[in-house]
């Protein structure tokens, strides 16, 4: 008995979109589902019950931030991460080799693992897959991400191929070190925009026999065409009854196009990071609240939408107010309204699929969104 | 009929400390009563659905920073504050007097009113009793405050009388250009620290008829011993059938002192203002969430508390690395906290007067309170 499960719905034969159902040891949700990201074990701006209440079922956080401050001790004597930050739904956690990468200096890689130095204090630090493995089980999230080198973009067909191939290897060990039953660990394809290394990874993988798989290194600069190919030969080699997640996406058109190629999972910081720019996401595209347009706008964010602030009647005359004169209550509104409007468009989306409507959804929503 | 009038409950006689009802348009309020600060139509990062569950029934809102940003007209289109905002409790709002002096740059008083410079672009403005009713009367706000100049300290004789004399003919003027009958405007004492400039203040206001008055020109920098010495004498001479409202105190030894004199409304940045420097208010003192003692505890910010935070179990741990991580979060949690712990100790006051044990009261508070 595995702690993740994936039941497979109904898929919509035209385009390989699914609605699913993810089973996990804080509830079941529904698939495609949108994951906010809660970095330093809180979703900025927004409490638990916010998120529960805007259909918010599983959150991301991150291993490196949280192994960085305020350390793994001191979040497993707190009783882990969902007691610490009072979340009851599911929690995904990152390897932290993403963010070892994206945020550390003078990293060193060996087969044995990855040193660094904290981008908070300067510190050497150290994560493998053995130690991301132990903070993640110190964390107590649901689903745990394999230790993974995100191969950049562009990358030489060498480097590619080595980098992949050790994080196969780490894949395993992390198998190895992971020996909490309670939580469900992630493969991660890599194999940078090489069609062989990425069979190759998918087969190794897959081998390995894990609860779900992520579909790593791409939105990492290549083309649009070069993602979608990738993206598309992958999945189509990953099992059926397992949960395939695409890390860090999160605007709708990509959303859009994820769901389509089979993809169940996502997460992004799009939506809290714009919010606190000033920018509202609604079907129709993004607006930008600083706009004098909205001066003496008294509708709401969205028609029709069902999130806090439209709900209440907050206009887009007062966030506008709020967003210049640098109130943090604007930006608590647009968080609240994105994290929400995503939510709701997965809903939308998985309606679809259920309907056999998914390429009429798509056609429908690409005609009407302005990007 | 005046739109504001005050109720008188129970007088401590030991004291003079009252508790009573403070009736407004948009609800009847038990004083003494803490008013939180929403300078730009936000009381910084919570929400109007907070504000009343925490047990705030009146805000105060700057008519400088609205009269500036968005403008009078923009919220007069709105239907005024109380919609612009969503806020259906109280609103009080000052007269712009005080920040003009404050924050507005090169500032020239003349008999007709003042002349500055916006902090925000620069450009010129112009404030007087006429204007700022006309402001206030486009906000709509249930309590209005007169146009006046805060005597500095210190300030010579000749300075605070002619500034008080001043401030009174712009009373005067105040109450002929407030011609909304559901506004209640109050009239605010001035005089420096000379009691028969305070003595001549209060009577020709009294003589004006407010519906309120207010007890300018104090906590600006004199000592501590010399306030209280103004406040006692100042509302000694108030009429007791009209609330009494001291402008700018919210530390728990100040109010406790201010209701001890007979004052019966209060305002302040301070709790906001201090949560968002991560400082917690509780009835030991203030505890600095930053402190290295509160790594490990598991406690909750105070013990017993109701306030949003406390009750749901939110750690000092927790709120600790919050605020070390710089999470919006952590200051709204800080933010809920410091204003349910004000409203919590304004109600403690009000039933220590109703039970008649004000002086006990104050005795047992001060003991436990670290300053």
């Amino acid at each position: 008995m595995t702690a993740i499960t994936y039941e497979l719905i109904k898929k919509d034969e035209a385009t390989g979109a699914r609605a699913g159902i993810l089973h996990t040891p804080h509830g079941s949700f529904p698939t495609p589902i949108f994951m906010p990201v809660g970095t330093q074990a809180s979703v900025k701006g927004v409490s638990p019950d916010e998120l529960k209440e805007l259909g918010a079922g599983v959150i991301l956080s991150n291993t490196y931030h949280l192994f960085l401050r305020p350390g793994m001790d001191l979040v497993r004597e707190a009783g882990g991460l969902h007691r610490f930050m009072n979340w009851d739904g599911a929690i995904l956690t990152d390897s932290g080799g993403f963010q070892v990468f994206s945020l550390g200096d003078l990293r060193k890689i060996t087969e044995d693992g990855v040193t660094f130095r904290s981008h908070i204090d300067g510190s050497k630090k150290f994560l493998s897959p053995e130690v991301s493995m132990e903070v993640q089980m110190a964390l107590g999230s649901d689903i745990v991400m394999a230790f993974d080198e995100c191969v950049p973009y562009p990358a030489d067909y060498e480097y590619a191929k080595t980098s992949t191939e050790r994080t196969t290897r780490w894949a395993k060990r992390c198998k190895d070190a992971m020996t909490s039953e309670s939580q469900g660990l992630f493969g991660i394809v890599q194999g940078g925009m090489y069609k062989d290394l990425r069979e190759k990874s998918v087969a190794d993988l897959v081998e390995l026999d894990f609860p779900g798989y992520a579909v790593g290194g791409l939105s990492v600069g290549e083309p649009k065409e070069l993602m979608y190919e990738m993206l598309g030969l992958t999945v189509h080699l990953l099992p059926e009854d397992k949960p395939r997640y695409l890390m860090g996406v999160g605007t709708p058109d990509y959303l859009l196009e994820g769901v389509m190629y089979g993809i169940d999972m996502f997460d992004c910081v799009f939506p809290t990071r714009v919010a606190r720019n000033g920018m509202a996401m609604t079907h129709e595209g993004r607006l930008v609240m600083k706009n004098a347009a909205y001066t003496r706008d008294f509708s709401v964010l969205e028609e029709g939408c069902g999130c806090y602030a439209c709900r209440n009647g907050y206009t887009r005359a007062y966030i506008r107010h709020l967003v210049r004169a640098e109130e943090i209550f604007g930006l608590r509104l647009l968080t609240l309204h994105n994290l929400y409007f995503l939510q709701a468009f997965m809903r939308e989306m998985r309606e679809a699929i259920l309907a056999d409507a998914f390429s009429d959804f798509r056609a429908k929503f690409l005609a009407r969104y302005q990007k």
